[in-house]
């Protein structure tokens, strides 16, 4: 009992906006805590306020220049704003991260914002486990907008999509063939382009590429959808950031009169729930003091059972205990 | 019956070689089709034999040129090659694979050579799921050794460390900082580092760079761990390949004698019998003509209900189903 009034008190606590009670309670969710249950039941009353705008690209486009230059131009608005940094932690990814957080640090003693960074290596599931989370606990601490940033490899631009009410994506000028070869899929999942380092070389050829791409893959799309803009910027100058927000804010406006907003964050939650399920259910297989996963491993290794019947097995053998606990 | 004397059928052929068979079985495995239990079934007694070698790294190292370099030398071995072509398909790193594969033509009419692409885009869990039964396809049809190259991105290059025997890195002069900040990364995943472009500047440096980081690594290891080697190459010239496979037996060597090898392939099969029953469980979250998880999505994106207890709803409504499937 004095346990659950600790959560409530700390919860009570990152409401009234103090850091520490909100980095505590991300703490507790990220480290998988054994009182998240308790943390996620007393902040889902809170939830569903935060405008949630994810942020990716690849790497070397200014993705921590721009996300520091949205918060100054967010901050100014008034608005209160929440940063989840998620590293993917791809091996040949690293390179610039540290220097990339110092670069946060102008914000640091401003108590309007809260700045995060998430490590997603070890855990299974990359973002879609804590990421939704730390944003839970952003969203029922009150902050108005919540950006989550991610470089844009492998999985983490499509989970930062699942999880954002719109997502843009910067590119920046030089990237050559690589806009075009992209361009099936960062059409997918962006809302809003930025053209970040937009005073360099090329950076006109690419606005051109990139609305060529939009312009083709709009043939055939009812009018009523949403166009995605592109958006100049130069985030080291602060040059076109307004333009950049009044874009997301435009996409916002856009969401909410077209219930995109609701189509959005219910596929979010549905993503968390699907997550958390599997990962219960993973948890069954080697749990409960035996490895039942190891014995029917050994079997499959050794040829004597393929995998579709081991996992058969491995299902029916968790089902009874997960559906108690 | 006539259906399970066709995969019957079909698996002979493929160990009889013909690559249409062998094609034919990884597409079956691939499309997730209704036959792949049957498939995994007649190839169960046939697996275990082929060496799986994962290669992996940045973009821009040479990859395809190594893997293809790679193949003409185990070829001369007198060695039948398969080669499984992971594409992770993020938007952001399709760039020249294309011409990569291009390149791979040159083994298009060596019946002892059978070449696969496979794209992961779409398919839940990467190159957890459908990359472990090609592989299988492969190694039940006799292929001695298998070669699995993906770009090494995100989650993917965890994934190829988790199906192979041996895990190359390639790497390339020019990376600059990126090694030093991807170390620890690239360090737990490489039994062999491959420096390709070795005639290029900085080529020295970079081999220096990597043997610091397995010196210092190694402090406080037992001597009778394995050693990384750091092998040069120039693939386009066929340079210092025959060192890079003399490596990669040396390992395989290694795993025998120390009894690692079994205990990869125990690790294999624990991955992919569990991402196959991870998948079984969440097809019946949706399954059966209801959408149990859009009901509880709706009330967790209302904030009515945690995501939590959401999650042990739903896996308390599907055990039982899942149970009798």
């Amino acid at each position: 009992m004095s346990r659950s009034s600790d959560i409530g008190e700390l919860v009570d606590r990152a409401r009234q906006g103090q850091p520490r009670a909100i980095a505590r309670l991300i703490s507790l969710v990220e480290d998988a805590s054994p009182r998240l249950r308790e943390v996620a039941a007393a902040l889902a009353p809170f939830s569903g306020h935060a405008r949630v705008i994810g942020l990716t690209g690849p790497p070397g486009v200014g993705k921590s220049t721009s996300t520091s230059a949205f918060v100054t131009a967010l901050r100014k608005r008034g608005k209160r704003v929440g940063v989840l940094a998620v590293d993917p932690s791809s091996p040949f990814s690293g390179g610039a991260l540290l220097g990339d957080r110092i670069r946060m640090q102008e914000h640091a003693t401003d108590p309007g914002v809260f700045i995060r960074s998430m490590a997603t290596r070890g855990h299974l599931g990359g973002l879609s486990w804590a990421t939704p989370q730390a944003l839970r606990v952003l969203d029922a601490a009150g902050f108005d907008v919540v950006l989550i940033e991610t470089v844009g490899v492998g999985q983490s631009e499509v989970d930062v999509v699942s999880l954002a009410d719109t997502t843009v994506v910067l590119l920046a000028p030089g990237m050559g063939d690589g806009i075009q070869a992209a361009k099936a899929g960062i059409l997918e999942i962006a809302d809003v382009f930025v053209v970040n380092k937009a005073d360099r070389d090329g950076a006109e050829a690419t606005v051109r590429d990139l609305k060529n791409m939009v312009a083709m893959a709009r043939r055939g799309i009812e009018e009523a959808s949403w166009r995605q803009p592109i958006v100049r910027t130069v985030a080291s100058k602060v040059e076109g950031v307004d333009d950049a927000v009044a874009a997301l804010d435009a996409h916002h406006q856009w969401l909410v009169d077209h219930g995109g907003l609701e189509q959005r964050r219910h596929t979010r939650a549905r993503a968390e729930v699907e997550a958390i399920a599997v990962e219960a259910v993973r948890a069954g297989f080697t749990g409960r003091g035996q490895d039942v996963l190891a014995d029917l491993a050994k079997r499959v290794a050794a040829g004597d059972l393929d995998p579709y019947t081991a996992a058969d097995q491995l299902v029916a053998g968790i089902t009874g205990p997960v559906q108690r606990s």
